[in-house]
Parts: structure tokens; C-alpha cells; sequence
């Protein structure tokens, strides 16, 4: 079955275009509008509801007609916690569905149908933020003082040393403890760059007092490590940053604690130890569930109450007090939120994500919660988990696969699962398939970014490439969601030797990529002052071999990115957009070359592109 | 992107050859198996499982090839009560993912991973039995001397009526209370009949005391309406279905009552009654909560423990007390199981479902926990729900739309949206999307119909189309699930004038099509006796504009079954198979001209087909 190609022009999604209001209150009544070519053989369109789980059908109304567009609008009455919907477009050659996965023929599952949630309790600050994410050892050390010392402590056999700045490791270092004495007041001290830059949130890698470099084997939930300057530097950090009206994450390891933190320390010395049930012992006390079977990383166990009081039930819990003055935390970044609360037959996760984040909207109605989950997150994304995850899996994934071919991998797993060539329309499917599946106000918050911590820099993965590494941080900053740079991405750093992803930060100017930090300045004002970035519709409006280009857009402004990823320049020429609802006489500026585009017979004549991305900023074709 | 043909081979499902074990225990180790054509350019393939939230990859050995087919093995620790899969497979022209929803270049979310549920608690007996549905009042009379009569009862200002057998109700008549005197006498009277027809299993519409011919009004849960024989005659059939080894299901309505049940009597009488908290009152006692706004059924609230404790929990409730002795129900069809404890903010529907599951399994291991639902019922699928649901949305209503065009309505929703021509890839994409996010033990439970009460005849949909008839009848007893005869069907009954498909039980042979019915004995013989269409996987492998074609595999046994919807005829030709796994050789003998058939170069040679379904039975390829 081909589908006829006036489907194409079939557009709804959550943005402001196409529902009256994101975040209604349950009782309310939103508007919802339908785009359709005005030329496309649509009879009538039915709004189809399901409230208490019976089905029911809406005749549409038909509203104005802006050539090439029609609209059809119904109001959707909020009556439930999750308001899901689609449309039925009776058409002359056949009646078609149309969710949030696209159209068909048959009808679709519940599960992609667009998803309206009342009284959702999301923050808002996020969507017009742009994060960078700082590995704190690794960015500015403020207070050499701190720095840590062989002389301190001991951790399975090594002690700790602090290398000059930028100095590869030597081989044989421990690795966890190799150390270059970054700090917070370090941080503090680089706020002008990061103003500069653009940059209005940071995340940051945890603080919390850990004997390892990279601190998610937390040793105390309660204490800023004092090599990184100790809670008092926090607050410092948290005072300059309410100077700037900029906001940060502080990263939690709710899943695993280290092995030494005390609990498990009191667990280990004796199993009747009241933090004995915090942890799951095979046999007592060598074998013990563990993050991945990391002796250093023993699991916690939720089906312990008095544990998830610690972390976050009570008043003082974790969650909590990192929220509250005077530190004051925008929110957290949390580790391994795929796998909380999930051992074998005890399935917590759920509920576990939903105590927590109780509590944290409790403490601060605003705060940000955001997951780490490297795989599809969408069942965790419906409003009553995380405001969003790293979105690694709806995002990163594709965009790397894109551009530097196809790799599958898992921990253990040591052979490589690769291809060299992954087609535009995966990466687009990927896209499509979840936001289907994910309610828009939750897309709007979902943490996208090119690169971690954890993963290889993007500039490395591009083996380099300076045109895929701005083709790819173009797509970042306009892609819907939250757009979180990597620290140091952005002067063009690579994968340090000897420290992969987490080498230190350049201070020396003239050793920065410029056009480069440019190039993303631009980008990030763009980004802060764009609403069609912020919050605009979605839809892609061109698939080829190497090209892909889709439309954000707000009621009052149009932005369409096209992104090419080959070396051989695509040609001049033509691309209709008549599908995307942009009429003829549209005007666009190209904001690299500054040059205007106009649509004339509903198709924009692009130029050549070379590789890399064409921001389109629409010049305004509405009122 | 177009998909290399040779991922048509690629085969997994639920069933006996792909995975050890229908059923394991927490703990168990499961054999997977993949198949794929020997000729597939495929250089290994790798099991990615998700244990605690985490991916994890396995290599597959290389199994058997057995030309058209190589296979590939992997075992899969049943570590959750949920276990998903999927496969990604490294071949010469790319990496392919492949989950139950197909293959995919790009990563598929989870929903559509294969599932194993461990220590699932469904009944195995429906997968071997041919249910019978029977709405009492119109099946047979055993006992005239309970029709019900004018002077019994009056209700909504009406009295009852019996007519005689057949005649069509007057103009004026108040159709709840059109009654003809069927009742369960009658039924047991006529066990011969349906013994002779071959169904094991009855389904009854209620028998609970209510005032209306449907008995959905409720007004006594705990007794058999007089009309139909009381107690003791549903004691008498309990008696007479063991005598013969069959099995019956009671119809029950927990998400409303009738407004005479005493229950609401004393709600609307006081506000401060006990019964009051079972019912929601908006402004007592004129608005209240009812089943879509039909006031003489008031929808029940499942915030009241105390309702929760009368229908499900305590050791007397509805629930359970009928699967006990001397009633011994073999289960429940669950009436609107689509809305049950489903009122706008408060979205009881899966802790109500949940909490229903467990009374009953709890009361009766085997019992067939069955929940009428129109609409997409996955996720109430998902093993902690109901056993199966009666199967409109994954079955009924696709075979409905390829026969005799596309018709999509609502409670009321008065216009009508149709479409005269549904391609066969609309069905075998609802088929799949279905299958693809149910367990393959439940699948197996899905009570799969044609018809009900609640819809028109098969036959009356088709025009009285003899060939489509049999056509959808030999799809119905071929299909992986359940079936489920209505009453009647069998002899070619359509929609009587005034009763819709509720029309009375011809029992005058001579006026039977008996062709017909032998057409269905034969099929549920052959369903009966053939491990392949009970519990064999599904495969399809055919689509063509007006003929599907699919395949029913178990360890020892093939069927396949091509469906040809057109009056032309398909003219005789090779069909190709070798997708299927099936080998050159293999032979199949055509249960209708009873001539063989074998395949050779890879295909079928099939005869023409004319309007109608053309089942081949293997006759062994397999040891």
C-alpha cells in the first residue's frame, strides 16, 4: 500500500499551533488545530478520544484556509491525568489515521497517540536554557590547596595524585585517582567565559565527598567533597551563579553507593546493622548486588522503607536538602535512573521514580529532574517520572550514527556491532518514533546533547571533522528539547590520551578552535532567543540520502534547519515546503551567508550545500 | 529505504519452535531460536536483552541449517516477571534490528521487544477449546413455565412480554422487555447439538437476576434470574457440561449496576446509606455517574473498599463465589472491561483489574479471566490483567473491513466513516502491531469472534455471502487465540428484524444451511485435533491487493492458510514459501478437494482460488 503523498502535509504535534495551551488544569478545555494541504482531498476530519477508556468521535471543524494550508480545530475537554487523542481524516480516496507515529491506514495503537497531561508540574526554565556540563576535576582548578595529596588517603591500595593541568596520566596511574585539582571555586572563577559563551545552566558532575576522581562511588550524600571545596564553596558557586540569573544540577547516585561509604561499611561489619537492608547479600558478606557487578559500586535496595526515607522521603532526605537553601540546587541529574529500584524479581523502578520525584516537587516546584538513561526511556517519560533523560536514545544516538556510522555496544559485550552506513530515514524514524511516544510538554524537556562523560567528545567520534562537529551542535541547539553542551566541545577539544572524554579543560586562548566557539555563541543566541527553537512545533520536511531538513515553528516565527553529511556538496535546487503549511512569498534568511530566500511555487531554491547545516530564520510570514 | 528481501525470512515469535518454554519459572533458563533463510547474507547475530534496565548483548550460536532455513540459538535467563527481547543481526548489507513489530534499521523501542512473562498464571484449557456464545433468552426454552409474564413485573412503566418463538416484536414494543422464553433448560437440553457441532466451551451472556432480556441492569449478583431456571438450573448445567468435559464462562457487569439494584435503591433513598460511597453522586439523587450516560445503569465506584470488598475481595465477593461449587464457573467474561473503575481524575482501571485477577486466580488457578474491550487492550494485556480480552481490535474488527469495507462509529456518534476498499496490509499491519505488544502466552488466550451480541452477524456484515462467511470462519478457527462461535452463526442465522443479531435459535433443521454447518465441524475438528493452530506460531506469508496468505507452525505440524477475498478468481500459480522455513519437498494435502500438494523451488503451486479460504494441512516435513 503506497500511501498518497498529500499525507505528507498532515501535521500536528503539542506546539503552541496545534494546542491552545501545554500545561492545562484538569477541567479545562484546549483547542486543538490540524494542518492539511488546502489542495488535499479531505472530506471531513473526527477528533478520536478515548476518556474512561471508551471511545469517541469529534467531527472537526473546519477553520481557515492559508494557502497552502487548511486547518481543522475541535476542542479537547482535559478530563483525565493523561488526555491521548488522534485524528480520522476522511479523504476521497480513503480514510486515514493520523497519531503521533504519522499516518495510516489501520488503526494505530493507543500508545502513539498524542498525549495532553493535566496539571503537569514540569519546570519551564529549562526549555529556555542552554546547560553545559562540567566535569569539575577536569575544567579550572581555583584553589590549588585543595588539590588532593598522596598523603591523604588510601583507596584499594592507591593513593590519590594531582597531575599539572593538561599532563597525560602515565600508564600505570590508577585512574580513579588521577587527579588535576579542578575545583568549584574554579568554576566559579571561568562564570565570565561561560557568560560569554552564552551558556545559562550547568550541569554538573557529582560533588558529593567520593575517594574516586569522578565521585558516583559517593562515600557521604551529605557533604561537598572538600578537594572540590566543600559545601562552603557551593554556596559560593550558587550565590555567583543567582548573579547571572544562570541555574545548575548537582548529579546523585541514588542506585549504588561507594564501597566505602559508611552504610555499607556498617552493612558489611555486621549484617544485623541497621543499614544491612539498604543493601542485597547473596551470602554475607562477600557477595552482594552491585551497579553491573562493580564490587566498588554494592546497589542499594529499595525494598528497604528506611532507605528510601534516607534518599528521599524525609524532610532531610538527599533529594531534599541539596534543593533548599543555601545551596539551593535548580534541580538533579540522576544516575542510572534505567536501572533504580530494579533487581530481578523486585521491579521498583516505577514507583521509586515517582517517590522521588514527589519529593523533589514538593521541596522546589520548579526543579529540573532529569535521568541518565542510555536506551529508550519513553515508559519513564509520562509525566510521573522525569521531566526528561539524557536523551541518548532519541537523540545522540541517531545524530552519531548519522554522521559517523552505525555502532552497538553494551557493557561486557566486547565484540562491535557496526555498520558504515545508516540511512536519513533511520535517523528520522528514531526522531518520529520517540516523540511519539513521549507527551510534548515532556519532549520539550528532554536533555539532548552530543556527548559525556561517558561517551567519546563528538569531535573525536567525527574523527575531527570541523564540518559534521558544527552540522552536529546546529541539529543540537534547534532540535526540540533542551540542548546541553559538553564542556570544552565547544573550543574544539578531542578525547584527551590517557583520560578519554574527561581531559582538561584549554585556558590558553590561542590553543581554542574560534571560528568554532563562534559558531556556537551564534548558535546558543539564536537558540536563547529563538521561541520556534524553544518551544516550536516539530516536522521534518525533507529526507534524502544525505540531507535531512525539518521546520520548527511558534506562532509568530519559522526556523528550518537542512543538514547535509556528505563531502560531495548537494546541488542547487529546489526543495518543496508547501508540506511543511510555508506559503509562497515566505521569506528566510540564511544566517551564515546572510543571504534571503523567498518560496515561490511552494518550493525554496536552496544553494549548493556544502557539508554541515542551513539555519533558515523565517522573516516572518506571520502576522 | 527499502528493506532487502531476505529479511522476510527472518522469523521469531512466542511459539514452541523459537523459545523452550511457554511458561518458565523466576529462575528458569528459556532456549531462544531465531530463523532466517540459509542464503541470508548473515554474519552472526546477537541477542540484546534489557535485565534491571540495562542492555545487554549476546553473540547466538549458529544453529541447524536446514535449507530454506538456518537458525540461530541463544539461551535467555527468565530473571524478571517481564523479560524482553529483541535481535539485531549483522549481515553484509547492514545491521538490522528485529522485534516482535519486524525488522528495522533503526533501534525499536522496547514496547515492541518479544516478552516471556515468568510464573504466568493463565489458563492453559481455552488454548484447546471452541467456545459457543449464547444470549439465554433467544438460545432455546426448556421451560416454558418460567417465560416471563406480563402480570411478573413492571419496569420504566413497561411490562414483560414473551413472544413466541421467532416472531418478530411489534413496532411499540419495549425491547428490554421482549423476552422468548430461551433459558438454561433449554440449553442443557440442547448439549447434543452443540457436542454434534464439536465446541468444548460455552460463553453465556448474564444470567444474574435483572429485569431486561440482556441482564446487563443488574439487580442481584448473587442469583440466576427465575427467568432462566434460577440456581439450581445453572447447578443442573454445571452437571451436565462436566458430563461431556466442557467448560462455560459467566458474563458479569462490574462496572455499573441496574438502577433497581437495591444497592442504588438505597443510595438514592440516603445519602448517608452505606451503598451511597458504590455509586458518584454529582448533586444527589438527580446526577450521578452512569455507564455513557445511560441513567438506568449507574456506574459503579471502585474508590469504596467496601464496593472493592463485595465484587472482588472478600472470600463471599461476586468474583469468586460463582467459580465455586456447585456453580464451578470455568471463568468470567468481564463486561466493559474497557471502563471499569475508569471516572475522569481518578484512573483506577489497572489496581481494579489487577485486584480482580488475583481474587479470582486465587479462588480458581484455571479459571479464563476474559474482559470485553473494542478498542487497543495491550496494556491491559500485559499477563497481570485479564487472561485475553474478546479480541474486536486485534482481529474481529480488521477481518470486518477487508471483507465488506472500512466503517469506524461511536456511542453516539451519529455520522459514519467509511471506506468501501481496506488493503490487505491494513490488516496484517493491525495483526502484527497487535501481536507485536502482546505476550505470546496471552495472545494465545485472546478470544477471537466474529460477532456478538453487541455487533451484527458476521453474515448480515457480509450481505449473506456464503464464500466470505467461510472465508472469515476458516480465518476465526485458524487464527492464534481462541475462538469463539455466536449462536447460530453456524447455520447461517443474519439479523432478525427487530432483534438485530439477538434473533431467536432456529431449530427447524430443515431451514439450516447445512453445508455451512458442516463447513464449521470440519473446522473445528480440524482446530480441535491440530496442535499447530493452537498453539503453533504465525507467520505471514503472503499479501497481495485481495488475497493474504499466513502460516500455523508447532514442533510436528504446518498449516497454512490463503484467504482470497475478490469474487474474480486468483488464478493458479506459485506461490513462494521458502520464507517460511518450509522446504523444498515438503507436502501439504488441501482439506477441501483433499488433493496434495508440495513445494518445489521454493514455492507452492497453488490452484486457482476462488472467493474463500484455501487451508493446507502439512503432511510432515517435520520428524
Amino acid at each position: 500500500m503506497t500511501y498518497p503523498n498529500w499525507l505528507l502535509s498532515v501535521h500536528h504535534d503539542g506546539s503552541e499551533l496545534y494546542v491552545s495551551k501545554l500545561r492545562p488544569r484538569l477541567g479545562e478545555t484546549v483547542q486543538l488545530r490540524l494542518r492539511v494541504a488546502h489542495l488535499a482531498p479531505v472530506r471531513r476530519v473526527v477528533l478520536r478520544t478515548f476518556p474512561d477508556g471508551e471511545q469517541a468521535l469529534t467531527a472537526m471543524r473546519r477553520g481557515a484556509t492559508q494557502p497552502p494550508a487548511q486547518w481543522w480545530e475541535a476542542d479537547l475537554f482535559i478530563g483525565q491525568p493523561t488526555n491521548h487523542y488522534r485524528f480520522i481524516i476522511d479523504a476521497a480516496d480513503g480514510l486515514w489515521h493520523y497519531s503521533a507515529a504519522g499516518p495510516s491506514d489501520f488503526v494505530p495503537l493507543d500508545q502513539t497517540d498524542f498525549r495532553i497531561l493535566a496539571d503537569y508540574d514540569g519546570p519551564e526554565w529549562p526549555a529556555t536554557s542552554v546547560f553545559y556540563q562540567i566535569f569539575p576535576d577536569r575544567f579550572a582548578n581555583g584553589d590549588p590547596a585543595t588539590d588532593p595529596r598522596p598523603d591523604e588517603y588510601e583507596y584499594r591500595g592507591y593513593r590519590p595524585v594531582t597531575y599539572p593541568w593538561e599532563t597525560p596520566p602515565p600508564a600505570d596511574a590508577f585512574f580513579p585517582l588521577v587527579f588535576y585539582g579542578g575545583d568549584l571555586p574554579g568554576i566559579e572563577a571561568r562564570l565570565d567565559y561561560l557568560t560569554d559563551l552564552g551558556v545559562n545552566a550547568l550541569y554538573l558532575n557529582p560533588v558529593f565527598h567520593a575517594y574516586s576522581n569522578h565521585k558516583y562511588d559517593v562515600a557521604d550524600y551529605d557533604h561537598v567533597d572538600p578537594h572540590l571545596g566543600g559545601d562552603a564553596a557551593l554556596v559560593s558557586l550558587r550565590r555567583a551563579l543567582d548573579a547571572r540569573g544562570m541555574r545548575y544540577l548537582l548529579d546523585i547516585v541514588p542506585n549504588h553507593c561507594g564501597y566505602w561509604h559508611p552504610w555499607f561499611q556498617s552493612a558489611l561489619a555486621d549484617p544485623s546493622a541497621p543499614e544491612a537492608e539498604y543493601f542485597t547479600f547473596r551470602r554475607h558478606p562477600d557477595e552482594y548486588a552491585s551497579w553491573l557487578g562493580v564490587w566498588t559500586l554494592p546497589k542499594l535496595n529499595y525494598l528497604s522503607a528506611a532507605l528510601r526515607r534516607c534518599i528521599y522521603e524525609d524532610a532531610d532526605a538527599v533529594f531534599r536538602r541539596w534543593l533548599r537553601p543555601p545551596f539551593s540546587a535548580d534541580g538533579w541529574r540522576v544516575d542510572v535512573a534505567n536501572m533504580l529500584g530494579r533487581q530481578g524479581e523486585t521491579q521498583l523502578g516505577q514507583e521509586i521514580n515517582r517517590g522521588i520525584r514527589r519529593a523533589v516537587k514538593e521541596t522546589r516546584a520548579d526543579a529540573y529532574l532529569m535521568g541518565e538513561h542510555f536506551f529508550d526511556a519513553t515508559d519513564q517519560l509520562q509525566g510521573d517520572q522525569w521531566d526528561g533523560v539524557m536523551n541518548y536514545g532519541g537523540f545522540a544516538q541517531s545524530l552519531w550514527y548519522w554522521l559517523s556510522g552505525y555502532r552497538q555496544g553494551a557493557h561486557g559485550f566486547a565484540e562491535s556491532l557496526t555498520a558504515p552506513y545508516w540511512p536519513t530515514t533511520a535517523m528520522t524514524a528514531t526522531w518520529q518514533s520517540r516523540l511519539a511516544v513521549t507527551p510534548w510538554a515532556v519532549a520539550l524537556q528532554q536533555y539532548n546533547l552530543l556527548g559525556s562523560h561517558d561517551t567519546e567528545r563528538i569531535r573525536t567520534r567525527l574523527n575531527g571533522d570541523d564540518a559534521l562537529h558544527r552540522l552536529a551542535t546546529a541539529v543540537l541547539l534547534t532540535f526540540p528539547g533542551v540542548p546541553g553542551l559538553y564542556y570544552g566541545d565547544e573550543i574544539g577539544l578531542m578525547d584527551a590520551p590517557g583520560l578519554n572524554s574527561r581531559g582538561c579543560m584549554i585556558w590558553d586562548e590561542a590553543r581554542w578552535n574560534r571560528p568554532l566557539r563562534d559558531y556556537h555563541r551564534a548558535l546558543i543566541q539564536l537558540r536563547r532567543h529563538s521561541p520556534a527553537l524553544q518551544r516550536g512545533g516539530f516536522q521534518v520536511i525533507l529526507t534524502e540520502a544525505e540531507t535531512v531538513g525539518y521546520q520548527r515553528e511558534s506562532a509568530a516565527d519559522r526556523v528550518l534547519v537542512f543538514a547535509h553529511r556528505a563531502q560531495e556538496p548537494r546541488p542547487a535546487g529546489a526543495v518543496p515546503v508547501a508540506h511543511g503549511g510555508i506559503p509562497n512569498g515566505a521569506r528566510f534568511v540564511d544566517l551564515d551567508s546572510g543571504a534571503e530566500l523567498a518560496v515561490a511555487d511552494g518550493a525554496l531554491s536552496l544553494p549548493q550545500l556544502e557539508r554541515g547545516a542551513l539555519i533558515l530564520q523565517g522573516l516572518g510570514d506571520r502576522e
